[in-house]
């Protein structure tokens, strides 16, 4: 664990100008400031035991922050809203202040990460919703303060967890519900491509079909965005392939999916069964109600904080993967052979 | 939650005997005993709430349990010594007593596993040493006790959780060790055949040597034992089939191949390079001195307490992963060609 007197030796000056420095004092040059947060970086401080009187209570803080980008985070109906939820009702238990940091690209090249979470006197940080190729997630490959990241994993940093969902485990779920129906023909409708989540969806779809003897046909498995509209340039090869269930990455692809069934003339869940992944409140204010893999968010969110007092307290987990769930409603039924 | 006015109400008797027959208490019949129990077992009661008010210092008590199985968890040297400290630490961080519980299967038969956890108050249970075909392992897939499995995995199940270390990461760290000083021929024996770890292991060695572009000798992939003697039946035929570098999966069973290698008048690491897995004290004491990857006995401790308490508290947290370390030592070296 890196001190203030670690840095204080290191650069040769008093323990107290590390502290100013450390705590944005306006009595030090800038050209002070800056040298002892680079050798704060350098030697991998984190503001652990960093600790603001605050007048109101008479309670010392301490803070971590959320950043999250492209995110609706005060909309109940969004993804956002329970996991950010979850990660501060598990913070205040344990006595952690959370800062929200709505981020984007722009704002990103500002500063680096490491510099930020200093400044700003954060222990330490939970990320959504950042592609592994933005300037922050690149940074987070080296770097030492304690971070979880949501859907997305690095190697070989201590420093650095993974929560998120069994994403196989949900498949297994809704493939083997479908297989039960008697469907065999199932397409799988992705979401980004070449994001971890949709290389392990994409493996694990194919691996539990193959466990189920059921073929994989290549012309039955794509990938869009997670938007409904993605649902329009694949829905209408799939049933014309044949296909009489489609399995969508989230819920909103699967809104676009019964839109563009129906489009056909064809009926949900009668001709074509359709399953979602979230089970966002969405689903069950479309009609049919939507089928759906459902991700605990609260929980995920809970998760995430229990995961970065972990790291703050040193201790390496990687990975807190939460069980997947699968909700039956109306969108899924007995298959129906169409030729 | 199922609560004590749950059980009373399903039976039609007063909370108080519910109370009674959850409690041992001796002023009722056994025949009302059993079937508190059996109906608190079918509701899926679990003793969050139960709290014992201790005589002595005046405060309540709530209790989880350790079952472990041919372990000896007192001897610093062994490997449950540091993952019953750590998970001792946390529990009492969180305000859990911690009972231990030597299991084997003899005494597994006498009692449901839900039964034993209910009849002694045990809100939970940590699981180290079991195999998957053990009695107790086979209700675990039906539990509905919050329980945490070492290096175990059940599907499915939202009360049971898995902890471990990341031995992809470790392999990978080992295998490009082994790489970067030259090495191509690289052989792995592996512990024992058929357990969740011990396939994963072995399908983890093969994908990162074919990602190295590493021939797998199916001659060079052994199973054995946990011992050291396991060595003496598959390092002789490592030896002759030209292998340059063994990784074993345990510390145990590389001090045994050592031993082989210096019986056939070749040096480690001269000659052959072995690494360990584990990184016990023993690497230390023994000659050379031994290259292992590392697991994190004490944190893998804290987090199996962390997991449980998330599984009592419905966070329903199916696996933690925690980091690998390669810890490298004197008994590898670069490669030297035989022939």
């Amino acid at each position: 664990m890196v001190t203030i007197k670690d840095i204080s030796d290191y650069l040769g000056i008093a323990s107290s100008t590390v502290s100013k420095g450390l705590n944005n004092a306006t009595d030090i040059s800038d050209e002070t400031r800056d040298k002892v947060i680079a050798a704060a970086i350098e030697l991998g401080y984190s503001p652990k035991r960093r600790k603001h009187f605050t007048g109101l209570n008479g309670q010392f803080e301490r803070k971590v922050c959320v950043f999250i980008e492209n995110m609706d985070y005060e909309n109940r109906e969004q993804f956002g809203y329970d996991l950010i939820q979850g990660f501060k009702q598990s913070a205040e238990i344990r006595n952690w202040k959370v800062d929200i940091v709505p981020s984007n690209l722009n704002a990103q090249s500002k500063n680096e990460y490491d510099k930020f979470m200093i400044t700003n006197g954060y222990s330490g940080a939970f990320m959504i919703g950042f592609s592994i190729h933005n300037d922050y997630s690149m940074q987070i490959s080296k770097t030492r303060m304690p971070t979880v990241l949501f859907d997305n994993y690095v190697l070989n940093n201590p420093k650095v967890g993974y929560v998120g969902t069994d994403h196989y485990e949900g498949l297994k779920l809704a493939i083997h519900h479908l297989h039960s129906l008697g469907h065999t023909k199932i397409a799988f409708l992705n979401g980004a491509r070449n994001t971890m989540v949709s290389s392990q969806q994409t493996q694990a779809f194919s691996t539990i079909m193959n466990e189920l003897n059921l073929y994989v046909d290549p012309h039955l498995l794509e990938s869009g965005y997670y938007v409904p509209d993605c649902a329009k340039y694949h829905v209408p090869k799939f049933i014309d392939r044949g296909a009489t269930a489609i399995i969508c990455a989230s819920d909103l692809i699967a809104s676009g999916a019964i839109s563009e069934v129906q489009k056909r003339g064809l009926k949900v869940p009668e001709d074509i069964s359709i399953i979602g992944f979230d089970d966002l409140p969405i689903c069950q204010s479309i009609t049919p109600q939507l089928t759906s893999i459902r991700q605990d968010r609260l929980s995920l969110g809970k998760s995430a904080m229990m995961l970065l007092d972990c790291l703050i307290n040193n201790i390496p987990i990687s990975k807190a993967i939460l069980r997947a769930d699968l909700i039956i409603r109306d969108s899924t039924a007995v298959v129906k052979n169409r030729d």
